[in-house]
């Protein structure tokens, strides 16, 4: 990606009509390239199966717009919520999390005719002004699934001693280091967001409120693959005084050696195994792992009021992300968005004046907020438009099945 | 099933030839009534893939025969013996046991055009001599492998709170209770079978070897789920007196409370959930449930040879066995063989002067004689023909999702 | 305590030889209420024999002060640092955490003639000035042990059915309920201490930085145990709505019902079962608990930030604090020091410009900076004079087996 | 040991009285050589704290002796029957089995003056003939805790990294290997022993029956340190192919190389870490081991009845057994009994006819009838007289901290 997306996020927004209809496209798109038996396996807890995100994404329009504001909808499958619920409480009782992976039926046919007539039925609702609302964050909840699906079916696929593709080709993406750093003098700023300021942001993000932040840098470039394998080669991952100390029992417990998919000079991509390329970031790492690197860098990972300060003027939709059904795979970028999320030091927790959303949309990020860490930017997954400078997403600090990275910082 | 068994059982015994292809179609008859994903998921350790099963026996046709006996013959794809070598440490490396459920590739179709190839190939293997017997033995194999196909198929469409159904209907079975006991003086006896004396058997069943035995009766009629609740309704899960030890423990860890698939007074059958029928076998249960069960009755479990030496005339071939691709579900039966596999208080353990088979093959039963029970008989799974008086079938005492039942024996 | 703390804490500070030898009396005089076997036994990973206690605290001065500054110095046995080093990876390979309970031997008696030559020979660097730092870092240290031997013993001796007492009698101490709000108007404060600024701190205290704040208010009044049995009456345990989705997991998994330690209306203590004092405050409670109950309360956990601000002109050595060997037990105080450790929504991380200590005690605090919570004050097991305003203490969200409660904020 | 045991053996017999007092005072004599903390501690679900051993021995004379048949005795502690109950369902609710370990109190000295009282109580029955049969079962159970109470603690003492020791020397026990074989020319025998025929044996060794053996020989030696060595250094550990599929689990779970206590040259004993002797017997070996070690060597493990029957005439309290409290460690002998308990491949299971005893002694051994192997003998840590020929000792196949050994047999 390069001078193309700059123009492109000037560009008039899409309505929410069109932006609906293309992200129901796309993941049926995905979709196509997986087999009923692909969409079905469930490789771990935190994953689960394409089928099931392709559902569920449903079950949220489903449930919190055709249900609750479609008068005289029917339910397309009164079964399906028990199925395709995934964490929200106030919704009722549900599958065991990890008993997603027992669902051959529905077949992936019958999820995509459960698509149909979801998207069917909710053209009524496009144009409803009281509806938008949860519209936007029913597309943004549609593309952050359309992320996991990715990465899901890449860890499943992972497993088969085969090593299978989902897409018959990598990209052919060109690299385009960052150079130096970007300063900034500190002092107070503004972070977060209003939803009321804005065409949509998740809760979590607000409200917009100071921050004091003291001089620091962040380097213009992604941690690359080259840098990672320096810090393997010089003893990184047995040098217990580089990690913290539940990262050093998390190495030492699950045998850890590497970034996830790397095997020799190889690694696993959504196009199967792949030479590595050493330019291109490093990606499939912990937070663990990240801070480590950081450590023996001399450096340190940037907090997420730091990041986002040094990406207020930058394009969120620049960079690579995903546009289309093709292998995803990180490139070197000069982009702050883009290629892969990125740790930052800082704990997900609740931005001062803080409250959840109404509802049981309330439990969509607030009910998180312990044990994890922020993540900033986009990654090569995420749908092209979905994230922001104010963009906050999280995971526990020894997750690694997402395409996450790290862009180091440290104090001037 | 009735009078025309008896008749069956006498008529000639089909040529190898002629059962190598019957019951290779019985496997893929048996695949018809599966999706790709039906036949990929695996609900637990102890089960398999569907179409795992297909696909291991016919590796057991390319491995020791194929490879072994066909000059020139190459593998069919080279990376299979990874995948589909169930246990055989002397063939090398292979696949973990729980991870065969992520295996979405090879897809069904695949592993059927694997199977074709094999059956292709080892037609001019067919009529060769030397090679009769890994022929025989490999046509046992794949029948036992039907009857896993079915019950961990059972136990993954369980899982799935739609409750699916493999078959659409159950059979239309009359139920035929066998009334009172089979008496038998006690004396020498002799049981077991050596194998160069039969068509086939099994390593662990012989050798043919003397027994003393003490006067017994052993019941005609398998235990009911009518006699079962009334040991349900009598607290018999709930009385530490009646049960084993490592028994009581594993109720209160499981939280067991019925027999596997009951649910009030439905139970889940191939053909989904279904009413239970009171005269028909109590099945699906735990040697633990069934040595409990003897207790509350006042009697006890047979040993092996009781069992053997009191079936010494009875047809093999005869009750309800598996004869093509339909719903499996027990019914009450005069019979000795059939309906279900019946746990006895036989530790699984070598006969007197037995000593594997030579080779990798020596791996197939051997290697088990610690911690299992033999059960005798044969169920509504097994393909007719399968068993005989000396087969010995062996689980762990906590395992449950056969087609396991009991039949009461006592002292005179 | 009373008014009395308040004149206590204006004296001059004792000199660290007498902080020495009065930290080291005190530890002792705990030891004089536990027999050999009280002092062995672990009852889970997360706690220490009472014995480990007093011999890690010993083998603390015995390697950074004596091995390191004390020429000629021979150890007191050789084998003693692999059974008493905690987590300090520089100095070596160590016994596994779970196995501190195996050691039957050395004897109590034998670990406090360990301690009784280690005091010993410090007496000759006690009035070196070049040792000053580390030494009062060693009673630092062995203060947080003292809290550590009193919270662990209390979870050992609850393990046993007997219910045993570690003191005959609860102390007489006067409940003293804080009324109303320390309210804060917000803008930019200072916190946190540079260590070259005091006559002690931790490294994780530092550096001194600024802070934006906004308006809020901060409870005079710890949470009761009257306003806890509020909480559980309403069905706090049961409404998923209050809780993060981790402690909801937690509170479904572990069966949690109450605060740890309760029983009807009673509760274990120190002094064994004992009634519990409605207007003590509710103590032995996890983050999950403390922001539930906040939820609830439809008020907030204040920042560390916010209750550091709100405490500077507090007494650190007043309120409820250990001041010899009896019973700990929290009562209500108008203190914010003192009673009970209060939990914070800040995660416990690094300090803008944080770099741990030099050498092997650089892993005391910052390799802990991932997955906890900080808590601020000081608990009735405390020894009074270890903490201040700048404290940091730590534990992961499920812990509770601390003196933890909590006192609430809101924003203005 | 050598020509004064069979003198030994055809001495009267003491009387239960002085069976009772002699017992009991073992029993103290052993517990002299250990501390409270010592006597606290439990390294395993399967071991027991000495404490425990020692108050629960006294908790079976004063529950099925002094409380059901003495008129007006109470008992000494009611607290104590929670505490000190095995597993005897039918004398209610107790302790988890794990949870032994925390139970700092009683205090050794209780748990002493706990034994006096018992002792002191049961004179007034010694003499009562009605008694006699519960009195004598109470001794043949503290015998086996006297043997559980001495590997439990050598258990315990191995996990500590100082290696300590219960007793300060091993004893001087003289090397007298046994050569050549035991043969057997098979056909009917009876084994099994009825209690009523017999001053004591448990009920699990009746009812006495015929059995049909065919023509074997068994070794006059134990399987030495030096045989089992080359075992090792053959690749013993490593080769699937001498290993049942449980056992090569098992070594690969656990990752066994050698017995239990092994180190270099040197082994842990109860006398601390002391060389090995390569003509001692092998010890502390599984069932798995034994049975590996038997392929490896070409024999096989003798059957439960074909060791008694070979065993008639031999003297069962010959050989090394325990006669008063000192290190225990077994020595080459040409007895069949003594030095360690010897692995058969029988399962423990009810002999023809078995029905257990009546009440709550009913569950000392039949409900423990699956799973587990039978093994016969005696070992150096059985005290003398306590075994028999149709003695039935039983553990599970990986266990193997108790004095277990292997005595070859092979079909002529
Ligand atoms: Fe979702
Ligand atoms: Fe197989
Ligand atoms: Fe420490
Ligand atoms: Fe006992």
């Amino acid at each position: 990606h390069a001078g193309g997306e700059a123009g492109r996020s000037s560009r008039p927004a899409p309505s929410l009509s069109d932006s609906f209809r293309s992200t129901r496209a796309l993941s049926l798109a995905l979709a196509e390239h997986l087999s009923d038996a692909d969409a079905t396996i469930q490789s771990m807890e935190d994953a689960s199966p394409a089928k099931w995100h392709l559902a569920h994404t449903s079950w949220f329009f489903e449930t919190f717009l055709l249900r609750d504001h479609l008068p005289g909808y029917r339910l397309f499958d009164e079964r399906f919520p028990f199925l395709f619920n995934s964490y929200y409480e106030a919704e009722g009782q549900r599958i065991a999390r990890f008993s997603r992976g027992m669902l051959s039926r529905p077949a992936l046919d019958e999820c995509i005719a459960f698509r149909r007539a979801i998207d069917h039925a909710m053209e009524s609702l496009l144009g409803r002004e009281d509806c938008a609302p949860l519209i936007a964050l029913g597309i943004a909840h549609e593309q952050q699934h359309q992320e996991l699906l990715l990465t899901d079916i890449k860890h499943a696929l992972f497993q088969n001693p085969l090593g299978p593709a989902m897409f018959d080709r990598l990209p052919d993406t060109p690299q385009h280091k960052g150079e130096g750093w970007i300063e900034h003098q500190g002092g107070i700023a503004r972070i977060g967001q209003d939803c009321a300021d804005t065409r949509f942001c998740f809760d979590c993000e607000g409200p917009r409120h100071r921050v004091l932040l003291e001089p620091f840098r962040l380097s213009r470039s992604l941690v690359s693959n080259r840098e990672w394998a320096e810090f393997i080669a010089d003893g990184g991952y047995r040098d217990p005084a580089l990690w913290l100390s539940d990262g050093w029992a998390w190495v030492n417990r699950e045998g850890v050696e590497a970034p996830l998919y790397w095997h020799g000079d190889d690694h696993f991509t959504l196009a199967g195994w792949q030479p590595r390329d050493p330019d291109a970031p490093a990606t499939h790492i912990s937070y663990y792992e990240a801070d480590a690197f950081a450590s023996w860098a001399g450096k340190r990972l940037p907090t997420e009021a730091e990041w986002e300060v040094a990406a207020a003027d930058a394009d969120p939709a620049g960079g690579q992300q995903m546009d289309r059904a093709e292998t995803v795979q990180p490139a070197a970028t000069p982009d702050l968005f883009g290629s892969c999320w990125q740790w930052t030091r800082s704990a997900y927790l609740p931005y001062p004046g803080f409250s959840p959303a109404e509802g049981a949309v309330g439990e969509y990020n607030g009910k998180f907020m312990s044990g994890q860490f922020v993540l900033k930017g986009a990654s090569c997954a995420t749908a092209r438009g979905h994230s922001r400078p104010s963009y906050r997403n999280f995971f526990y600090p020894h997750q690694r099945w997402q395409f996450t990275g790290l862009r180091l910082a440290q104090d001037i």
